[in-house]
């Protein structure tokens, strides 16, 4: 078949918006119709070409919603006419990965999707003259149509809005995993989110849902800071307006440092600020935001000794299949609010005109709709 | 009363044997007789004047085990005739840290503590001319007898030998702790150990008995590994004669990564080695040894994103007038062993030869009797 799709075709140019080859399902496979796509960052990361693992041509997109349209053999857990949300982090429930409670991170079929490639090691996409099109990061929501593992799609409700909850693809269980499955935040807890973007804000969300005490917002610009309140955020910190150190005025304001902190900026300063804000003897401190390749963290140990720790999350330590079904049931519940982040919505052909939105910091979200 | 003790009277000297005033306990407070007490680094760091915050006069050592002599008012715990070993972590079972599970870090007594007195803003011990002379580590095992706060003392059974029990008051704990306070090691997990002096081989024996599959011991001298098997080391490291990554072997080696990673080595570079050696998606790595100050650990983010886990432990999670007497018991029943760590008995008169010991690397503990 062919349908349309915003193509990269090589790194630092603005995607081109062309009809293009699609094959069907392949066994195990599954054909979804993309009803919505949020763009993120990590989406103009590789397109820029500051990620170095980035390959073109290629359909990018990761945070899509849609219907299933025709099922490949051996799928048994979808059916045409399913709703589905594509997962970059797939959940096959039999590798070591999916059968250790610790993580999330299925490695199943990590390796062929690092390549662009579907498990089988082929691409599903190609150009009108047949040149390959790589997949990226197993999802493509890019296009039109899209060919994606049954393992790596998350059936959710029927009712559900396609172009709000494309956005739990990536950006809202990134925040709100981040505080439930990875940091696990207590009732009445303290908290610092470093970093009030699309992901920050999930963030605060899901410190609220989880019942926190004081949630801390921290971010250079203070126009984030009414969205933030609007999310649950209870204090606003710009540290360029702070005198003195830093930590010790959050340190301060939290009764002793935060029981969890949260970095959502992708700066590794602001990282080790996090770290250190954290309470003596058991302050937990997450590492969200994507850091510039070959950036690095740093503190004293003592830090440590004395009690922080130091994790990282991915997908907010979300088992996709498993967990993006019921922030879709949370979201139709009212438990979560995703309509006041997505600000922009766009056609497949205004796709670049949403990076633009990006780079200038005036959209949380900007969703192409089909 | 006059007792007799090793006194640091100022950095880098040789300790002087000498008697000492030692007033009776005051509130809250308790006298002991000191029988056994072990040499550690940590006195050693402190002697040697490389310790920043060392204060002198002093007496020094933390790794004892006494008798009970007299108790000062309000004292109910304890009575004479107890047999007890000092705890540099005191237990107050009152402040926020010893009502939080998530730390063993009581904040009671520390800010005189750390500045050489008792709580109430004192010394107990003093020179034949008045001179004051501090506490250390709130412990003062240098001495025939001290005076050290109720809370900061371990009530243990009677049956146990001295010159053996007094090693569980910093090393045993510090080591066995850090795999089953701190790092919650299940049966079955593969580990790491860098560093294989007294702490490490007490970390070994911690995995053991928490039923380790895999216990990787990493040391720069060969000499080290009998000791290490003999604790329960089931695989032998040297990284200088490891040919290319040391990281790459140790991952291929514990197939994937290890669950779990511990240094005791204090070495910043070795302590990267550790996380990144820590298995994807759940490998946690535990920082026991003590840096040179101003020393920082670092490593890229996506070493915490892609799931490890970095942290540290002091005294081994430990709350210790609960788990020092456990931990006695395990020795007792013979679950764990101390004896073979016991490398050299020495008189209060031979102190500074066993810190020789130490430099020489012919000791794994020198315990001096009294
Ligand atoms: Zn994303
Ligand atoms: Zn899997
Ligand atoms: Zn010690
Ligand atoms: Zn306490």
């Amino acid at each position: 078949m062919r349908t349309r799709a915003a193509v990269a075709l090589e790194a630092g140019k603005p995607l081109e918006i062309m009809d293009v080859n699609l094959e069907g399902p392949r066994t195990g496979e599954v054909l979804v119709e993309i009803k919505a796509t949020g763009l993120c960052h990590t989406d103009e990361f590789t397109r820029s070409g500051d990620d170095p693992e980035g390959i073109f041509p290629a359909i990018l997109g990761h945070e899509g919603a849609g219907v299933v349209i025709e099922v490949g053999e051996g799928v048994t857990s979808l059916e045409v006419g399913d709703h589905v949300i594509p997962l970059y982090t797939p959940e096959c429930r039999e590798c070591d990965y999916c059968l250790n409670p610790k993580t999330n991170l299925c490695q199943s079929i990590r390796s062929t999707q690092g390549q662009g490639l579907l498990p089988d090691g082929s691409t599903r996409f190609s150009m009108l003259d047949g040149t390959p099109i790589h997949h990226y990061m197993g999802c493509s929501t890019f296009a039109n149509h899209t060919v994606v593992p049954e393992i790596a799609l998350a059936k959710v409700r029927k009712d559900a809005p396609f172009d709000k909850i494309c956005y739990i693809g990536c950006g809202v269980t990134t925040g709100i995993g981040a505080v439930i499955n990875t940091a696990k935040v207590e009732i009445g807890s303290r908290a610092i989110v470093f970093g009030l973007g699309g992901i920050g804000l999930n963030v605060i969300q899901g410190l609220r849902l989880a019942g926190a005490d004081q949630i801390v917002g921290v971010d250079l610009n203070d126009d984030k800071a009414t969205m933030g309140k609007h999310f649950g955020m209870t204090d606003f910190v710009n540290p360029s307006k702070i005198q003195g150190d830093i930590v010790a005025h959050l340190v301060e304001l939290t009764g002793g440092g935060a029981d969890y902190t949260f970095d959502a900026t992708g700066n590794v300063k602001v990282m080790r600020t996090a770290l250190e804000a954290a309470h003596k003897g058991w302050g937990e401190s997450v590492i969200i935001g994507v850091a510039p390749a070959g950036a690095e963290i740093s503190t004293r140990p003592f830090q440590l000794v004395t009690g922080r720790v130091w994790r990282g999350t991915a997908f907010g330590g979300a088992s996709g299949r498993t967990d993006v079904p019921k922030i879709v049931d949370w979201y139709m519940d009212g438990k979560i609010e995703i309509d006041p982040m997505i600000t922009h919505k766009l056609s497949l052909e205004e796709i670049n005109h949403g990076f633009d939105l990006m780079h200038e910091g005036k959209s949380i979200r900007a969703v192409v709709e089909f």
